[in-house]
Parts: C-alpha cells; structure tokens; sequence
C-alpha cells in the first residue's frame, strides 16, 4: 500500500464509522423514545444504549429536541404517486398506506403518534410530516384545485383514524378486519376527499 | 314538621350529599387523570383534590380501575339520530359530532384519547364505547345490513381522526378550517362509510 492510497481511505472509513454511530445512536433514541417518552429520555441514557460517548451524541445533534427530530423523521415517499387521475392517486395512496402499514416496520410513526398526545415536539413532527410529505403530494396532484390543502388534511385525518384504531390501540373490529376491504374503504374515502365540492 | 316528614326527608338528604360527593371525586379524578395520566394518579391525591376522605373514595369506587372507568364515561346519545335513512343519518351523526366538539365541555373525550396511547384501560373505555353507543345506533340504522359493524367501526375511524388532528393535535390546516365546510365532509364521509359496497 502507498501512502497515499491510506490517506485516500481515511476519509472514507472515518465517514462510515460515523454513519454507524448515527444509526447506533437514532436506533437507540427512537428505543428510548417510544419507552420512556420524551421527557424521562436521557442523552446519556441513548448513548449509554447505543455503546457510544455522550459527548459523541452532543457533537452530532446538540441538544435532545434536535435528536428527536432526527430519530423521528419518516420517508412517506407519496409523491411517487402522484397522478393527475384522483381514482388512480387515491388507489395509489391507500395501497401504499396499507403495504406500509401491514408489512413494514413502523416504529417511527407509532414512536411520533404515541408521544404527540403529551409532547409538543412530536405534534410539530406530524405537522411536518403533513407539510413536507403528504400536502405536497396532493398539490401536486391537483394543481388547480384552491381546496386541495384541506383536502389533503381531511386524507391525513381518515388514514390517521385507521392508524389509530386499528395500529395503535387495536379496536375491534377494525383491528382484526380483511387490510383488503380496509384498503377499498380507504381508496373510495381518499377518492371522495379529493373530488366532492367543498 | 312531623316526625314522619323528618324521617322521609332523611334518606333524600343522604342521597344529595352523596351525589355530591361522587360529583366532586369524578371532576376531581378526571382532572388528576387528564394531568398526571392514570399511572401516576392515586386514590388518595383525588380525594386530597376533592376535600373528601380517601376511605369514602375506596367505598364509592373500590379501586384506581374503578374510578377510572366513572370518571371516563361518555353519553354520546347517538341513538337518538338513528333513521333508516342513511343521508339523514349521516347528516345527523355529523351535525352531532361537531356541536359537540365546537361548543360544549370535551374534557373526557380529551382524557381518554389522551391517555389511550399508553394506557389499557383507556383503550377498554374507547372499546366500550364504541360497542355500546356507536356501534348500536349504526346497527338500529342499518338493521339488514351484515357489514354495519364494519361500517361503524370506519366511520369511528374517521371520526377519531378529525378530533385527534383538529382538537387534540391542533395540526393544520384542519385545526383551523371553517367548522361547517368540515361537518359537511364529515357528513359525506359518513354517508360513503354507510352506503358503498364493503
């Protein structure tokens, strides 16, 4: 090996460790998160799970709002959806809704939906979450409709009800019902939010 | 007065003054619950809060459990918007659901949900009161229907969203929205959940 070929992977290996540590860190602070809540949650504590100095976890994220933000951010990718047929996006949007839901890990979106109800931060999350992610998708959609925020809201507010009653608290009978006739409820739901008159 | 009328008037008076008792131990729990959450909460600090003894608490309620489940219920009253008629229904169901948030005292709703995320028992009350006042005033309506269950349970789900988004999150746009734009969605929502093929 040259030297210089060593110098070269330096960098490299430094920015691989840290993407560890990272990951590390956000597995451990979602964990704690969704444990403890936002308030008992320690810095030190997330480090101490993670195996990684707490003055590490300062250095990347600063303060414990900040860690939060990063340990609870989602990729919805909605926008891969957009069409400008409404029966296509809300058919779009309900599959996506429910292969995410019934197939993947959801940890993020419980860990900020558990914690909204108590937590400021969290609330501010969805509402990021609604601004960055899924209000865009429906603008986007619906370029000329002047109604289409409210009616992105009004989709946010029936998928989070399904989240709530059958994800998060497990009410029967939408808890144990077909995730097929859920998704044709939700698809003709989504549909009637983005096309009746307002 | 007569010996007679003092005695008839003996019991009245008793029972006055225990409904008033268990009036003050219910404000007080669903005040502690809605603060501390039903973990921290105890008999003895919602007796403190009540100017009652801890001992008379025991006896009206028993246990922590007990009292949860008084303070926490709800007359929803949706029994009396059953028709046969779905748009009636659903315009009824609708005009109730935001008469009631928009203008009257939602404290316990607000205590249930809020505490449901983390709390059994809290998910118990939403479980009963979803079968034994929105579950029975859908079934009334629809009487022939097999899928009213199911139908319910969707329009609960959108029901649970809009208060989650709008009263408890304060999430835009919907926190903000004209009330009666979004009675009229609900409504047409309702309506979908009650009439589309399941």
């Amino acid at each position: 090996m040259t030297t210089g070929h060593e110098v070269d992977s330096v960098p490299r290996r430094f920015t691989d460790r840290s993407a560890d540590s990272r990951a590390a860190i956000l597995a451990a602070a979602r964990a704690r998160f969704a444990a403890d809540g936002s308030e008992k949650t320690t810095i030190r504590a997330v480090a101490a799970d993670a195996g990684i100095d707490a003055s590490m976890v300062m250095r990347y994220y600063g303060n414990k709002a900040n860690l939060f933000h990063a340990s609870a951010s989602v990729e919805l990718a909605l926008i891969d959806h957009v069409t400008a047929d409404p029966a296509q996006l809300a058919a779009g949007l309900a599959h996506a809704f429910f292969e995410r839901w019934e197939t993947q890990d959801n940890s993020v979106e419980r860990l900020v939906l558990r914690t909204a109800m108590t937590h400021p931060e969290a609330i501010a999350q969805l509402q990021r979450l609604f601004d960055e992610q899924i209000k865009p998708s429906i603008l986007a959609a619906l370029s000329e409709d002047p109604d289409a925020e409210l009616r992105a809201a009004l989709i946010m507010s029936q998928t989070i009800g399904i989240v709530l009653c059958r994800y998060l608290l497990g009410l029967e009978p939408i808890a144990s019902a077909d995730p097929e006739v859920l998704e044709r409820a939700l698809r003709d739901a989504v549909l009637q939010h983005l096309t009746r008159p307002l």
